[in-house]
């Protein structure tokens, strides 16, 4: 089960935001959003076999943690209002700080919020292959890429060098997918793309 | 210079719709915009070296053709709503039906709207080294893909048989992208992708 990690360091963490204004009211959610629709959507049907973590950032109320589970995904679509609209749904809900943030609460089916941060969602990847994604890193199709791959990348920023400096102790392969840079939903297409050209 | 050709079946062809329901309320022309903003956007920048024709052949002025000039384009953003927009102001243009529908009419820098459909489309390409996307074509990753070649998808549906007959008049080689069928807009960020790797 390939799985993404996407931080939005700006990206707002409560439910009050406008709709009809992704890029300007939600510190660019909109990146993040379309992240979400690359992971899951093929043409006929979801990738019930992804999983892809939106770590936010933002005012009022940081750090929260979304979790898409591909296997339980309900009422996504491809367009980024209706996506939007789920998730602020998902940002009123109340995770509450029990656990150290990780109590996790179900807002639409296959959709969790929690008060976890990087290194909450870190802490649960550390027995699996993780893969962090840097222009600088070895071309993704010179390497072994398992199917339960972890992949780590920003959203609208790079990750800062405290975040990378977490991610290192995960001992990372960095890979990149070519030589220019891509939107961070680009790069979630390229390498599910990658991923079935390999193992289908 | 690589160009797309993406054909909407049912997309509409006046500006006469709803930002706030896009999916609903255009023929899918949302999932079009998603394949704008994948021909066009890197991280830092646009690809100024890609073209992209969306053919529209939705009610009520059936057909219409978009053009993207990614050498020319000014105002793009990479949220569909801002997209949407632009193509809106587009389909309030008049292009008349001079020259057999060839006329173009600029609606904003590097966005031109004219009423030729997929025939004419596909007349500018007849030079041109041309790319049927189908899941059934040989892998793009087997192929000598060169840089000037001109891809054609379907955006909601495939091409009808009619289409694809138009289209194999042009002696297309026929690609498929990987074992699993991608949505329109993911297909041209795989096929960009497959080309920065060929040739930067």
């Amino acid at each position: 089960m390939p799985a993404f990690v996407v931080v939005g360091h700006r990206a707002v963490t409560d439910g009050n935001f406008s709709l009809n204004d992704l890029p300007g009211s939600t510190g660019r959610l909109d990146i993040l959003i379309r992240c979400v629709t690359a992971s899951f959507f093929l043409s006929h049907g979801l990738r019930r076999n992804v999983e892809t973590y939106l770590v936010l950032q933002g005012e009022p109320e940081p750090p929260k943690t979304l979790r898409f589970a591909g296997a339980e995904l309900k009422y996504l679509n491809p367009d980024e209002r209706s996506t939007a609209s789920l998730i602020r749904t998902a940002l009123m809900q109340n995770p509450g700080r029990e656990n150290d943030g990780k109590r996790e609460v179900q807002s639409t089916p296959g959709i969790y919020v929690s008060r976890g941060g990087l290194p909450e969602t870190l802490e649960k990847m550390k027995e699996k292959p993780v893969f962090l994604l840097d222009e600088n890193g070895e071309n993704i199709r010179d390497k072994n890429i398992p199917e339960d791959a972890v992949f780590i990348l920003g959203g609208q920023l790079d990750l800062t060098e405290n975040e990378v400096e977490l991610v290192m102790k995960l001992n990372p392969d960095v890979v990149s997918l070519g030589p220019k840079k891509l939107h961070a939903s680009h790069c979630i297409t390229v390498v599910l793309n990658h991923i079935d050209n390999i193992y289908d």
